[in-house]
């Protein structure tokens, strides 16, 4: 689409705006609150930054979290709760994830799942069975760390990643289908178009101002207005403010993850919450660390390497000191499937441990301390400290191998120019909404006529991060907003 | 004071208030804004909400944070600069620490040692030279983690904890002093007096709305108010929305930090900065753990345990798995100071380390293992992963003993009804300002009229703490947020 079409196309749009509802952003939540609210009967116009739909959500792996029994579930053999989900959650994206938000996700999510296949989203009857970022297939069901522990002890495992059919980066087959089922139901769009303030009249949001080419002009909503913006990793200033964690690290967004919708709605008083949390991905290379062991910079280990890279990833960059290396013997490496090792080869190898440790700047007999104590257990098929599933347990032997698991390949992350620090994230926190999206004020009250949904709010998330729950809350909560505000 | 006389007072304060600065809050930072906006010609009025001045800052152990120089530094032999000092607490605050701010409190910190002695604050020349929470002496300095690694290698070390001459907590000595300096230079305070809102007339504020026993009145100020309201850390709703970390923990603090300040210049516009930061302190018992390693629940050594204890506790609480014990020999419990144990005896008593990892939940070997690399390394002086000090080093022999460091007494933990999690803390983020107080808005403009210090503001911080940097940020910036707000 060329800039001046798409221009022409917003001074149509603006020439014969008569909508209940417009959405600012078309990522996954604005596209679900789009389609619901269109189903439920009001008329929707969707106002998109860039120059087309999809946003963050288009350049992600595509997985979504779904339980409680999905007919992908039960085809690959495994009975599922709402309980089971609910008490996996909590524990995965807590300490103190969002109760409220979290239980009707659960309860709802056989039927979220549903909706998207009623709308286009393809989930193939196939699970991929082994520690990965995204499967290099098609399959249609992966872990997300249910199987492993500390999680297999608080809720029955069950697989909830649920993803369309693409090797990797199953986003933009999520999004066709989503941005297709919209159109089929009637949903304008303008793209190339930004949204500068929110009109307020009488305490009320009544629609919004947008900015095109310089030009700014008003589009009015006879219901209210719903943001779906995303979150704010690409504000520094907001990173600095609220999320320096983040700062200087790679980021996972499409590059308009600049808290636009969130600071709009501040200004009409708005509150926020949790603007400090965040997702972070180091690379990690699950199929190797499964294989052998991870450990910190002072060569000790800290967490059991089997289970998901997400909850790895945070465990390394937010706890423990770098640089975080997975030591591997010659057998582990080579059974690692090549489409799992992203083209990384080890940057250390030796044939004793002290060699190694030395290689790697830690103290002697830290890392063979550390390898005697997990081969001496291996042996009898035990990980006392971590619980590492027996299935990956197997002592090391001479010679060894080290991978910084900082380098080479990042999932998601866009920005090749940022700073070599191999870890690269994005904002969970942002505003404070009910579960009908309602945004909520400082005093807890609604702002009347405004929604929100997806990463430009605070959403179910504690301090921890599982994929699957942006993209499934952003669905689901989005869906939410959509159908409230259409009711109201 | 009895609620009548308080009710008299404030009855005969509204009636004549006419003052140029409304100060909320008589804790350290609003007395010495007071103080500076008097000095600087301004008449002022201090409403507090409890029954006398002091609020949290009485409660705390009186240290200040402060060196480049000060006279009680070159009483006890060392030369300091306000560079030295700044790259330590750009460390021991960071990452993320506010540079701009931490730049101008280092360099006016000799001459904020004066302005302190000036209104009556006494430190006496002498050094504590032993890892503590508080001194049990009347000694005016100790360290706070400046001679321990990491920080010995990015700054020159000199000890910069200065503290009025009381055993253990020393705040009230200190409070004492500046209020009496505060009646000295005629300000006029009324007490039992809650203050509600803000009084904004043309986009600026000018004065406050105040409640006491249901009645309401304002006050106006003709050139504005100074909040001084301290955190949030009595709020469990505002920490669950954004410093949850801290929910079901203790609370160092007088049990009025409900963050009332932050939410009024919220509510006008005024910006958060930083609202998840904490600060958190377990018992660590200092003395004890420098004699012995600290481990967490998994027999891991993670610091060196000579650093300030509320480094190590922030260590332990926010990035390792607890429970975090002490593990000492019959000879270096029997070194401990008594005053420094706090009356606390070891749990667990083992000849063995087996026997004690046992005891303690931890995986055969576990223990042994860091102990034996520790031992191997401390024969020669030396502490290769944390490097502790050689002062401390010293193998350790049986029999062995464990502590809990997160039972028994903690600094400034007002409130023994609070679940016995042995972890206590308070609140760091707040109100964005700039460095001379004035209060900003979302749009990064100053709101006019308003200005803040203290814990109802994102002070100097990042992700770290160090004892007197909150009563250190407080008194330095409110003297600042007082004096421009007098010559406005």
């Amino acid at each position: 689409m060329s800039p001046a079409a798409s221009g022409d196309q917003v001074q149509d749009a603006l020439v014969d705006v008569d909508v209940d509802v417009v959405v600012v952003g078309f990522g996954i939540a604005g596209a679900c609150a789009a389609i619901s609210a269109a189903e439920a009967g009001a008329s929707v116009l969707v106002v998109e930054r860039a120059g087309a739909p999809g946003g963050s959500s288009a350049l992600s792996g595509g997985e979504i979290y779904l339980g409680g029994g999905t007919p992908v579930q039960q085809a690959c053999g495994f009975d599922d709760t709402a309980d089971d989900m609910f008490a996996f959650l909590n524990a995965a994206l807590g300490p103190h994830a969002d109760e409220e938000k979290l239980r009707v996700y659960c309860n709802d999510s056989a039927e979220h799942f549903r909706w998207l296949v009623d709308h286009g989203v393809e989930f193939r009857p196939s699970l991929y069975d082994a520690p990965t970022w995204m499967p290099p297939t098609t399959d249609g069901l992966m872990w997300l760390g249910e199987n492993s522990w500390p999680f297999d002890t608080v809720a029955r495992p069950a697989p909830r990643g649920h993803r369309p059919p693409a090797p990797h980066f199953a986003g933009k087959l999520l999004m066709d289908a989503l941005v297709a089922a919209a159109e089929d139901v009637g949903i304008r769009t303008i793209v190339d178009t930004r949204v500068s303030s929110l009109l307020v009249e009488s305490g009320r949001v009544v629609g919004v101002r947008v900015r095109h080419y310089g030009e700014e002009r008003e589009l009015r909503a006879r219901k209210g207005v719903v943001l779906a913006t995303g979150g704010f990793v690409d504000n520094e200033e907001m990173l600095a403010a609220h999320a320096p964690a983040l700062l200087g690290h790679g980021k996972v967004s499409d590059g308009l993850d600049d808290g636009s919708g969130i600071r709009m709605a501040q200004v009409v008083g708005a509150a926020t919450r949790r603007m400090h949390a965040h997702e972070v991905a180091l690379t990690v290379l699950p199929a190797l660390a499964a294989r052998g062991i991870l450990v910190n910079a002072h060569g000790q280990r800290f967490i059991n390497e089997d289970t998901y890279p997400g909850t790895i990833s945070h465990a390394a960059v937010v706890h423990q000191p770098g640089p975080w290396w997975v030591v591997v013997d010659e057998a582990g490496f080579d059974d690692v499937p090549a489409a799992d090792l992203w083209g990384v080869r080890p940057t250390h190898a030796a044939e004793t441990l002290a060699e190694l440790e030395a290689d790697l700047g830690m103290p002697p007999g830290s890392l063979e301390a550390t390898v005697s104590a997990y081969n001496r257990c291996a042996e009898q098929g035990e990980d006392p400290l971590f619980h590492k599933a027996a299935r990956w347990l197997r002592p090391l032997r001479p010679p060894y191998a080290a991978v910084d698991v900082a380098a080479g390949f990042h999932p998601g992350d866009r920005d090749s120019a940022a700073p070599a620090t191999g870890v690269a994230g994005f904002t969970l926190g942002g505003l404070h909404t009910s579960v009908d999206g309602e945004v909520l004020s400082l005093t807890g009250a609604p702002v009347p006529g405004l929604f929100a949904a997806g990463r430009a709010t605070a959403g179910m998330h504690g301090d921890g991060y599982i994929s699957g729950t942006s993209l499934g809350d952003g669905s689901y909560f989005g869906r939410r907003a959509g159908r409230a505000l259409a009711d109201s």
